[in-house]
């Protein structure tokens, strides 16, 4: 992150609330309705351009901006500020017809829009710094403009001959000669050896060569992060004072290395889409809070986008009960988040998001969600101070995108590791017992942490290893599971086992793994199970903490534990339940020695202050003992709060 | 339907019984020994010439017909009719070869006849006009010949270049100008607003945009059927005495709306396909003879195809048990068939179609099978007199097939909610009681009933609304299911919620769904139990009839009933198990009083008389009382008859 | 099979043990260390080149085999024999690039090495030649060259235009004219009816006619052994005193008739890939081997290929417990392969095989899994005079691979008939109770046998009920089960029913068939379960052995047996599970009357010497009773042996 020295958003003060806004998605006698209810819901920032190239650009190089200029004008005249889209994601039907080779090769002949484009197509790559280019220079100076969003969404890959060309030259430049690139990616293992440049394609998604896969994977990372700053180039040129950015989303299968885009982002802005219907949905909503936070630096960030009602979940579409919103905006501010943005304005009357939850549902401003949306843009007001606090962390998890690719594809000790999972894991059951975690690169600075969790990190360095090693022998908690340290950065496998470059460190070599069926589970002697995974170590310095019981690896170590320095080496050769893997925290000695499971607090610190964020996630009300002032009340705490639950039935008030 | 005054199929005297006759499979030294087993049988009508292009046309242009006038004389000689067919469904080889473009864009390189053509392509269409022009001229005063069946069986959708233009022309003349189909469509919402013609493109299969998808499923309907009246004006001029028909199927993935296609067929053909192996089969049968006679205005239609033996259901290939094709055969004439066919005369020694049931099976005559088709034919005589008689049915049940477009596409409020299983399940529950059921167009004539079923109504203009409110101000009583009325024809949402337009007759409006998983339930304040969805209402008017217990919807109603003018209506946000629906309907009044769920009896009148067809289920005979004659025997009924069950083990006899 | 005069593999006393080795995996420093190694392990004979096209012609024309001409020294200076192939199942990507139209239509464009060709593509077969002749002329005097592999592993199926020319010039010699072709495909049946040869296609993978489908599949069988034959040619002109062979594999997609293919292979080597974890590995291990075995005529065979520790399931991969690499290979060795080969000698650290299994893993020669391949290497010394000693099964299994295609295609009477699982049933059950099998082929000699066992023998001519009618008049016993006889070689299904060609034989009709869906069951007279499939039958001699119990089919005949002759034959109409058929086999009379079943014995035979191979299945020690000589130690066996059991746990030692 490259933050500017203005604060952002330009002009908003206090915390962000909004939404997208499609104005041309209605006739303009619905435009100032639609500012009308914006102030009564105390919007005061909305998203605007998004989606719109066509109606921007109708055909090749001729502009209409006259409508945008109108409702920019009129956002103004009404304190509402703006992050205006570079719309490029969206090339119009007649950006396909004019220029058949930009579009992605699984799109062409389809002109419906959305990522109808090869980002490595020169075609496009110019007619996007053109657009970008006219937007900057008509908005320059527009009162409304607060921050540029580039692009949108990233969610398209392409394999086509501009890719080819595209990859093959940033092989040249991360591997030097070909040579080299057979030797990385062991093309003598399928006959695949290239004896030129030009023999070097894109690989299919069904591709076997895991070195392949993966290069192919970070070059598209680097590809779009090539065309995001193109055009933050060219807005940096023209409006230096105003910040630049594009919104993250974690889980796709456009591959996206965060660690690396987020220096170059002036603001970290994040969807969060959560995909249970459960109280996992408060985890996840968590978990995408403190990831953005942790690529923030620990600084703000922001929430841009979220569904306020209808959200998907792999069992369908599922509505967020009463409350629930309130909830989930608690929790990113809680983490840090300088504002609360969502989805859209208003559901649109057709179209494939027509059904997409917004701020202003089909059914209107008289209902439920309005209601609830309304009640949040009050509550707001009063927590922007909060801003300014740390969210002091002291567990660091080591989030690694390349080690989940790795995983994910082909060439795998067992295809059933699943990394997301294994981070997940780590992450639920610490927010569960209210323990705060900041997420890290697997070389990062550990220092701020007592405990870093290891989980399945596939792909590691020797250096990855050293940086570890170091701050465990300064005394500091490492624990690794299953899967890590098998392979270097590139994919190939470090001598010598399962265990890789993290063997000194685990004490322990994991000479052959025994990987399990699905449904498959393994007995522990401390009567947990493992699923998924188990291994024969042959020991070497480390201790066991508890072995396998019966089965090919009856009394051989699971869980071991080793000294280095003056710190430790927890790891785990199984993939545990939540239960046991808290167990085995409580063990490590990180958990709190109380504390109600239905109620989170979070705790926020500036040099002077403290705050408390406390969130009821139980039915019944609870109360906490509290010193200090209530932010909303601006009251002495009185001793302490009744903190009602958050949410229950709906009702028609 | 447009009925010519000639009663069809001309020639035939009472009812037909046959099937598809493909002597092509076969030697000719076969013709005979077939035409001798079919006068055994019973048979007097075979539909001829379907799949036989490659036999009748070998090289473009080059016509060899001598094989056909050799079996239609035979035919002829032997009594026997025959539905004539254009087999423009099977192009031969050749035609793919020769004309490249014409053929479906999934099929080109292929050759494999079925289907390998675009229905658009000039060629093609070029190319059925020649041979049906040829068979007209040829067979026009052919004494076998009976009645028409153009094409056979559509089931191809393309996207070329052919395609494109026709689409185009299709939408400019159903929309008018660029901006009414960018308004329509909502292209605004994905960034797909169109700025020319030439950019609207035939929709991926996988497309997002609702409205695009659903013209193009009505595109594809009316193409089809622009096809299908091109024919039918060829063979008009040639045998204006000649009714002309094609074969509908229901549930096919190929987009036909049959309201619109019964208006230009000359008799309502059917094919018959339950996927069922339970006594659901015989539902499925009732289901599809229930909506032909509806699709024919209440007059006779004809079962065109069905299995005798072997059919298929989504648990693979199954074998009709004794007596069952007998209770089939009985469903439809009860509901007013004009006859029974059957797929195939004999089943072919190889191809795709080998297995296929026939009437005559690969062990030949000497079979239950044969005997069992022979002792229907045997049946048959003695029931023509029904013909004449009406099927009296008191309720009617919306059928749209657009609505089931739409709501099995993208941009829903669930894709769980299942169509046809909505308006099965009305016509299941009223089936196993006895009451007979029309099915009607949303904006059909409700007059003749007292109750109308509105299953999932998606799509609904305002029109629709209208007809229905004023039917039933005047007494009528209707009952509508969730996601009814929430769309306009074009597939964009009425404003307000849920309910849309069938809002105020339903007195009360849908403002939010709750979507429940696919293994979901919630419960209702009567015991039952819902699926799939519940809905928060906001009454205006409205009592409710039962609510929801526990959950978000806690007390909110589920069920609710209006007064609206003399009659009522009911509304259900929810979707309940047969048993409750059952109960819902004898609440509303609609079940009668007693009655054997083993027996189904159909009753069927003239001006002079009454019909009474009772069909056993059950597995032990059972009385009935009854006056009047057997039609079987001639005689009085002598108070009543034992009606033994149909079916039972297979015995070699 | 064609045996050269010559002991094979040429060079290699005793028993062959090894694997696949790729020093062009490795930097050449590493080569020492490998064959120190090997010789350590006992290593006898590796295979080299297998996927080093790359290597050896970087460029069109241009060779380098200088690292070829060192590694084969140095293997032959340590008395390490080499299967020597000729790598043309994996073109180098330039070959892709110079020859687009030799790329399987599936995979252009891609490059990634493995398969990207077409088999009929000219520039390929020319390529394939100047390649092998380069490789004979150099290594034709190599003292390590001991075999020739051709390709290695046939595994592409393409649909060009060369496939398209290739195909109807094979059609043309089996069928003669167009018309026969038409007759024997049907094509009249869907309109598919040809007037052109240029009209005939490969017919595509979902292709719906099943006489097209299995003659594809015969043509590509024939198609590959054609490009196999020309290499063998080749290689016999430069060294007429090696075999030449390539590894069979059963169960792939890519359609081999093996018993065409055994006629030409100078070696009948194999694969051994079995997809079970739990005992089933050890079945499949000996159903490999019988194979084989039978394949090569009785005579020896070569194990050419099989895992050492990770192996792929249905449910992901698993790791082979301590023991049973041991018991897989005394399985092998028993069944009288000539030695012992793995798929790969060391992993490599990377590429798509990176994580199969090797003789020498990752993780070093200090494993368990390295010390169990050393102690195999060390038993084979022992056992090699077992090589001379015949396998004498008295029980025959047909083996039709066509059966099997027709079976898996389309047009079948049910799709849930499973033609392996029906073979796989009868060995498994046999194997279980010490019952040692031949396969055969369904026009074999089974005059060796007592019993035949003719599992869903769906494709057969008459000359093939013509061999076994005559072979059972003389006193033979046959079992046949249901599906079989029904259709001829071409896939036309013969007249009269079911069982069709093997009607008379069978003493019984099948007139219609009962299709079972696939969890459904049907019971019978005798208790047992039926599933798949019952049958409906006309009793013309045979007499009931049971009946089945309810349903439709009640009280009619399910298993029966008709005195043919001398002999005898049973026909089973539906599927039996294990107990039941054991049982029947009981019946039949053909399971030794006591026997342990953890305990696997296999007696072997010379004119001088019977051998016993003893196989401990259980967990527990057992004695056998016996005399002779102990072939490991050499001294006299004392009445008896201890045999411990096969593996255990995992222990450090």
């Amino acid at each position: 992150m490259n933050p500017t020295s203005t604060r952002w958003p330009a002009g908003v003060d206090g915390l962000c609330f909004g939404a997208d806004y499609h104005p041309e998605h209605w006739p303009p006698d619905t435009w100032n309705e639609d500012v009308d209810l914006m102030r009564r819901a105390g919007v005061n920032l909305v998203t605007v351009g998004a989606g719109a190239w066509s109606h921007l650009e109708p055909a090749e190089g001729m502009y209409e901006l006259d409508w945008l200029d109108d409702i920019l004008d009129l956002l103004a005249d009404n304190d509402i500020h703006v992050i205006l889209t570079t719309p490029t994601a969206t090339p119009p039907p007649w950006f396909g017809l004019r220029h058949p080779d930009a579009v992605a090769d699984d799109q062409r002949q389809v002109h419906d829009g959305y990522s109808a484009y090869c980002v490595c197509a020169p075609a496009f790559r110019a007619a996007c710094l053109r657009l970008t280019r006219e937007l900057a220079t008509r908005y320059r100076h527009h009162p409304a403009l607060s921050l540029w969003q580039v692009h949108g969404h990233y969610l398209t890959v392409c394999r086509c001959d501009h890719v080819a060309r595209a990859f093959q030259q940033w092989l040249r430049e991360r591997h030097g000669d070909l040579d080299a690139l057979n030797n990385v990616w062991n093309t003598a293992v399928n006959g695949q050896r290239y004896s030129d440049w030009a023999q070097v394609r894109p690989p299919r998604p069904e591709a076997s060569n895991p070195a392949q896969l993966l290069d192919f994977h970070r070059f598209n990372s680097d590809e779009m992060l090539a065309h995001f700053t193109e055009q933050r180039t060219v807005l940096r040129q023209y409006t230096p004072h105003v910040p630049v950015t594009t919104t993250f989303r974690f889980g796709h299968d456009v591959p996206i290395d965060h660690w690396r885009w987020s220096r170059e982002v002036d603001v970290v802005a994040v969807a969060s889409h959560p995909d249970r219907a459960d109280r996992g949905a408060e985890e996840q909503t968590a978990f995408v809070a403190d990831l953005a936070r942790s690529l923030a630096g620990g600084e703000s960030w922001l929430l841009k986008e979220q569904a306020t009602g209808s959200f998907q979940t792999s069992d369908g579409p599922r509505t967020l009960e009463p409350g629930r919103l309130e909830k989930h905006a608690m929790t990113q501010i809680a983490r840090r988040s300088r504002g609360v943005m969502f989805e859209q304005w208003r559901s649109p009357r057709g179209g494939a998001t027509a059904w997409r939850s917004a701020m202003l549902p089909h059914s209107g401003p008289n209902t439920r969600l309005f209601r609830e949306v309304t009640r949040i843009g009050e509550m707001l007001p009063g927590l922007a101070e909060l801003d300014e606090a740390t969210v002091p962390a002291k567990v660091g998890i080591v989030w690694d995108e390349p080690s989940w690719w790795a995983l994910s594809g082909p060439g795998v000790p067992s295809p059933h590791v699943d990394y997301l999972e294994g981070v997940r894991q780590a992450h639920r059951v610490l927010w569960r017992h209210n323990v705060l975690t900041d997420f890290t690169a697997s070389e990062g600075d550990f220092s701020p942490y007592g405990l870093v969790v290891v989980p399945h990190l596939y792909l590691a360095a020797e250096s990855a290893a050293d940086n570890l090693a170091a701050w465990v022998e300064h005394g500091g908690t490492a624990l690794i599971t299953f899967a890590s340290g098998t392979a270097d950065g590139t994919g190939n496998i470090h001598p010598g086992g399962l265990t890789g470059v993290f063997g000194s460190l685990i004490g322990a070599r994991g000479v052959e793994g025994y990987p399990l069926r699905p449904d498959e589970t393994v007995e522990l002697s401390n009567g947990a199970h493992g699923r998924v995974w188990s291994e024969h170590l042959h020991l070497d310095g480390a201790d066991t903490v508890c072995g396998y019981r019966g089965g090919v690896l009856d009394r051989q170590p699971a869980v071991t534990v080793h000294e280095w320095g003056r710190g430790r080496v927890w790891y785990v050769s199984t993939l545990l339940d939540d239960e046991s893997f808290t167990e085995l925290l409580d063990t490590v000695g990180v958990l709190p020695a109380d504390g109600d499971p239905e109620v989170e607090i979070i705790q926020r610190e500036t040099d002077d202050d403290t705050y408390r964020i406390v969130i009821n996630h139980g039915d019944k009300p609870t109360s906490i003992k509290a010193t200090g002032t209530d932010l909303f009340t601006g009251q002495p705490a009185q001793g302490g709060y009744q903190v009602p639950p958050a949410g229950g039935p709906t009702s028609d008030e």
